[in-house]
């Protein structure tokens, strides 16, 4: 007979909420790289971030209930960062550097707890914002994010019976096997997991994890993800977001202060941060303008991480800018994250191979994709385009560009006025899949 | 933090055999069905059963441990049939009938156990025999076959971590339930699991089991496996086998005898069983020299079980005999269930669809069809044609010429001397692959 643990089976009858984050660390190493640059200089500012579904046919309002989703919210806010996280934060090495958190920080941290969320329903839609000191609105944006991705999985997932989620996650860990074998067959891959805002679930993107770590060895550098990082002994991922850019862009008083506003973040970054660090995201107001005015010493940089162009077109944009800086460009590194699958990942290796240093931040493609492992279809399984972004600070709107038209977010007054300041060359629009 | 049961973990801490067969019923259901015709007819035979490995290229006893295998053998002996397992016997309907198996026969079966067997290594095989009346050693044909197949399948096994096993069963999952899906095209396939002598393991046949019934609904119409039968409430399923014929052969005492014992038996048989259980299996001794001399009333049974000869030339052979003795081929039964895949079941589906009952015995390729799952290749994992046969009967050998000569068994002079009063019309050599 098989034997079952009464204590837990009891405990299974009774359970209210089988809460989705369970830890503080479970969101984007660039969030606490970002939060102790962001607590040291900016302590005063005060910033919402606010939910938007691009996926405006997905109506969440309808897929998810209220007081769950609440208890889920509630559940976030009442974990504290643990002794036991702390001092791995305070003892790892991260990017091969001892105590990139300080000791005044992790103290700080040590009270940290996320802020109070505003939350409402219109029309089929959440309206979810987060008020408050950018130092603690900002840790909303991954944990918000994953509750409001892993309650549709469930949902979608609540009338299943045990069988068909046998045969779903059976498909689904055959269907990532095959991705990771096709990427065993690139000797020098290098790519990581960024999957945690949009991943299925938790337990899905630590399976993941674990499958590339299995099968990829060293060319798995790590994730995003600071819980599984800390986990699996993995190296923790990431540098910085379009969060920096934008609020410093929102805090200036004239269209000459916003213009070097892209730069002014990029200063105090490497006043805190040096080496693998030293990435640059260049695509906040638009690649092309950022790199028309770029700074000399930013050719000096490890390397850019381009978004939401292209990659390839983008990629070559930033080659001929290092080339034009008198750069050798495979000393530099370029890291692609936007909307990769494997065929993107093979066509971008391909053609990148040999003339600059790549690596791969594997997102919503590597956590969340069922696409055919549904027996009896993929209905509320395919993944949304669903961001958390900061919409203000201190009273100021907050804009993004990007080079793609469909991923502008910000009033469309302060659209028109930031593209008047950074001019509107090369920006494609491309339909947003994930 | 993840709750581990202690008793449990400390159980398996000290585990020494985590035995393959652990139920008597753990068996095709027409060796019971077959045992109280044995038992009522044939109490005083004497009968030995032999291992008889035809994948010569693998080497069992390189690949299985002596003791561990004499450890499960001997496991199986201590098995009693349990009260409750007596009760179902007792108390269940099967074919739709009650009290299919008589409370005499029932009571003798409290008191039986697996009878000794013989083990000895050469050249790299086991030679492995039930030798003792034939109310016991027949017995032993399914648990034999299920423990070794499980063991070959274990040591196949034993150096792969967690996860490679994860993926394994994962692929295995997703390819079976491809198959399943197959097979939802056709709306009046009727078919069942034989899967149980040849299954990867006992856990896998039960969870291919599950697929079917989950996937097929009534189209599934049972299992051969009775444990699972009783467990999964399903139609436990099967008739009768090679050994009746051979061993009524192996004890005629004149060549007109024995050229009427494939004929005697089937007489015995319908003196015990109606209905639907009147499956006649025509290939023991040749199914052309057995319809040629077959007596009108057989054409009056359910229907045929075509075994070794190729599917569609077999039924054809018998739906023309069927037309001879004027009976209507739509209102009779085939039961295929020889080397069947997806493939070969369609095929034979579609060419006597509507021209006679069909319905499938999956065997070999639905519970142990691991081609393809192995991230590091299938190594040990390919199942092999192991049989388990008798081999004499009160001193005299017991022969099988099948349609296929590579399926014989039997030694040279009697296989000879049945081939001068059988004939060899119509057989075809085939390579035998499962």
């Amino acid at each position: 007979m098989a034997v079952t643990d009464i204590a837990t089976r009891t405990y299974n009858h009774n359970f209210r909420l089988d809460p989705i984050v369970r830890s503080l660390l479970d969101t984007d190493f660039y969030k606490l790289l970002m939060l102790q640059m962001i607590w040291r200089e900016h302590s005063s500012v005060n910033a919402t971030f606010s939910l938007i579904n691009r996926s405006t046919s997905v109506r969440l309002a309808d897929v998810i209930e209220e007081d769950e989703l609440r208890a889920h919210l509630d559940h976030a806010r009442s974990l504290r960062f643990t002794k036991k996280e702390l001092i791995w934060l305070a003892g790892n090495s991260f990017y091969g550097k001892q105590q990139m958190f300080k000791p005044d920080f992790i103290e700080w941290l040590a009270d940290f707890r996320l802020p109070e969320y505003d939350l409402r329903k219109a029309d089929g839609q959440y309206e979810l914002h987060f008020d408050g000191p950018w130092t603690h609105t900002s840790m909303w944006e991954i944990p918000a994010l994953a509750i409001i991705n892993e309650m549709r999985s469930r949902a979608a997932l609540q009338n299943k019976d045990r069988f068909a989620l046998d045969i779903l996650y059976a498909r689904a860990k055959a269907k990532l096997w095959e991705k990771v074998e096709r990427l065993r067959a690139f000797p020098d891959l290098v790519i990581s997991d960024f999957g945690t805002r949009r991943r299925h679930g938790f337990l899905w993107q630590r399976w993941c994890v674990e499958a590339l770590k299995e099968g990829l060895g060293s060319r798995f550098i790590g994730t995003s993800n600071v819980l599984l990082a800390m986990d699996a002994d993995l190296e923790a991922i990431g540098t910085n977001a379009h969060e920096l850019p934008m609020v410093e862009a929102a805090l200036s008083t004239s269209d000459a202060e916003l213009a070097g506003a892209p730069y002014r973040v990029l200063e105090k970054w490497r006043q805190h941060y040096g080496g693998n660090l030293l990435i640059a995201l260049p695509d906040a107001f638009g690649t092309t303008a950022f790199l028309r005015n770029a700074p000399e010493w930013l050719a000096d940089w490890t390397g850019f991480r381009p978004d939401s162009a292209p990659p390839i077109e983008a990629g070559e944009q930033i080659i001929r800018w290092w080339k034009e800086q008198g750069r050798d460009p495979t000393k530099k590194l370029l890291i692609f994250s936007d909307g990769l699958d494997i065929d993107r990942i093979e066509e971008v290796y391909h053609h990148f191979h040999g003339r600059v240093r790549m690596s791969f931040g594997w997102g919503t493609n590597l956590t969340n994709d069922f696409r055919g492992c549904e027996p009896d279809g993929e209905a509320g399984l395919e993944p949304i385009s669903l961001v958390c972004k900061v919409t203000q600070a201190n009273g100021r709107p907050a804009v993004k560009l990007s080079d793609n038209p469909a991923k502008a977010t910000g009033n469309p007054d302060e659209i028109a006025r930031y593209l008047r300041v950074f001019g509107t060359a090369d920006r494609v629009l491309t339909p947003v899949e994930v």
